[in-house]
């Protein structure tokens, strides 16, 4: 990382939770990473947070983002994750109040302060279009915007979301149109990544639809050429590898 | 760590919060480490989840713990701390319910479980006698009793605190006299080092004592040499370099 | 209440949650509170902590307890429902640690010290026989064991709850036998009802099966039927109206 | 309450926390309630939960507030504070994330919308201008927006505010210019809460200071006759008694 890499769109987050880790997850990022540097799209890839300095170190194009990180300053705080020590552990940035890890609106708040003062990117969950456009005024790097009730399903959420979709865009928007915004709920397949992008996000992702594939890897690529493909018919001009 | 080790009397753990990190953690873990060796003293040493890997392939006799863990299996859980992680990073335990990371009964209930599963070690934390008692039940490795009022103040706890930790030596000792009862509440000096020792506990320990003091690695090696001594006048078979 | 009540086996909860309040809570209490005359069992009521006052007032015999209650102190504690309040508001005890309202181990321990020293009595949650085992120290009235995968389901959980109920009597009554011990798991019929008493649990109770039968005082009236009609099988000599 | 009535600005909180509780509860907001009428000033006045309604029914113009209440629908919850219970119970409104009782910002989104549901209104605490934006977007009836080092301390915030005041109320007119912005953190004195008025706020409270004044129902009178006199001089047109 010998120059600041920027997260740009079309990003797709590769969601670890607890399927992947050790070896596993370091082999999954190196072809991740290659696919990142294929196709020239921005891949954030969280593994636990004992991983991270392998996968950072195993991994040039992937963000590497922890799972979570607490709004703590160096000091007290047992079992709290510290950005300072993310940030030297060689992450990229922290996910933050994943509908499986809530924060209270003060501790994202803080949060999202202690990743800019360390240089840490962050991406933020909403479960509303109003919650997105709430986060937004955080000037977070990413919100990522989804119905709790899909996540983790098998129904693609794309046919229902159009609405939630673009209000989630457009009050983020109007509070700051530099911000990602991403949604990934339900995406189980390459056909839900397609049909997400269509729908005008800056990027999308999956969890348990790689990590529970027959061929997590594959599926990967699937999902990622997928994106890049339909970025592509919407954005000609915008990926370059 | 070719054999399994073994967790022994006497036990100090040095707290490293989030005070230190990064390459000053493996620093001061690769001083305690040589100390452990000098002294026949088992030693709990818990930095930064993501300082773990590194920690234990630089140290060979430190008992090395995350700060936290979660009672997740594998699967979902996003910024949960899994067992199988921790393991695969070579953790050899995790710490519980320490007060600045209070854990539900359930949770340290399934938590404890979690850890014997993959065979980590656990060291939990008791606010009162009674706590620790009860957390006998669950058959944790060591019980850390302090009052919560203590912790982390100037004021040596070993002067209030002999009726304190009598009472939680007898009631783990009642369902359980297998589990080491540390306290550390308190704890700033040498000198506090070796009088917890003499109200009769299995270990002590200390965050801030070390981690803000002038020299953090003469602090340390003084409180274990401390500790060492202490136990030597009232236990001299059990201890051989 | 001239005269301080005991609680006394068999007891039966009826836990209120969400599913009635105001007006319609108070009839169900007064239906429950002629039932607990004429059979002579004590039976717990908890409804929401705003229709205590109302419950209390319309009540003679039944134990009302708030469904949730924190270890503060008068004095600072927005939103902590507070012991002294409770007291004066006429209730009779509080449930702790209810599968869905997690207490840390800590304010477990300080919440029944607290109901102690204002006269409340307390009905705590364990998911385990050992948990079951661990409260016991902290000396409540009542502990209600019960396996959290089969709560609000309508599978009784008597065929498969023997040893789980045997072992969490055994370990409750090592520590303290004057603690009652109940068991509710799955409890959706009157025929339920008494097949757990049977297990040999000092009660039982039910939520879902009385709250979303089609006629609630009719459910009550039958499973506490079931309930003194099992329990006089078991001891005859400790029942009278 | 045989009409509805609006809050308006000036507002005036008084938060009982677990200070006063019971009969000396319902004493003070009588005593406030007539303070109501007498001045025309709006009040909220947030009790315990079992003192809701007997609150509610010795009172004709306060607002009074749940402490806290929870974005559950009625049903399951143990522990939980449903709207509609509170509404049955007379409450008019609830307080959310008051900074010893934080909650998650999907919490919150969802309890402002259950609020609105039931008929209940929402006074919402932020511990910043952004914050204070951000909650905005879920259209609460007040924001009290206060910085949380300040809190129950006797230093007036008005001095250092000024700055922390116009950007809370800056935000959060961006959004919606109909939310009334309250602030309040450190009001000891009335001189502490005219102070407070000519920041331009919409509103203030205490907590500490008047529950813990010597004469409490003296200082309620003395600091809401200093809001009055605050806010006539800013808005000479805004209240009619």
């Amino acid at each position: 990382m010998a120059e600041p890499r920027r997260l740009r769109a079309p990003v797709f987050e590769i969601g670890l939770k607890g399927y992947l880790y050790g070896a596993e997850a370091v082999s999954l990022a190196q072809a991740a990473d290659q696919v990142s540097a294929e196709l020239g799209v921005s891949i954030v890839f969280d593994p636990q947070a004992v991983d991270i300095p392998a996968v950072a170190r195993a991994t040039e194009h992937l963000f590497v983002f922890a799972q979570h990180m607490d709004p703590v300053t160096p000091g007290r705080g047992v079992g709290a994750v510290l950005a300072e020590a993310l940030k030297a552990a060689g992450a990229d940035g922290a996910m933050l109040n994943h509908s499986e890890r809530r924060m209270t609106l003060a501790d994202i708040d803080r949060a999202i302060g202690r990743a800019r003062e360390v240089g840490l990117a962050t991406l933020v969950y909403a479960d509303s279009p109003e919650e997105a456009g709430a986060l937004a005024l955080f000037r977070p790097d990413i919100i990522l915007a989804e119905p709790p009730d899909l996540i983790a399903t098998a129904h693609s959420a794309a046919t229902e979301m159009r609405g939630f979709v673009e209000r989630s865009i457009e009050l983020v928007g109007r509070i700051d149109p530099a911000i990602i915004v991403m949604s990934a709920a339900g995406v189980q397949t390459p056909a839900d990544v397609a049909a997400m992008i269509r729908l005008g996000v800056g990027g999308t992702g999956s969890s348990s639809g790689i990590l529970r594939a027959a061929d997590p890897v594959a599926m990967m690529r699937s999902m990622i050429g997928a994106m890049h493909d339909a970025w592509l018919e919407l954005h000609p001009e915008r990926i370059k590898a």
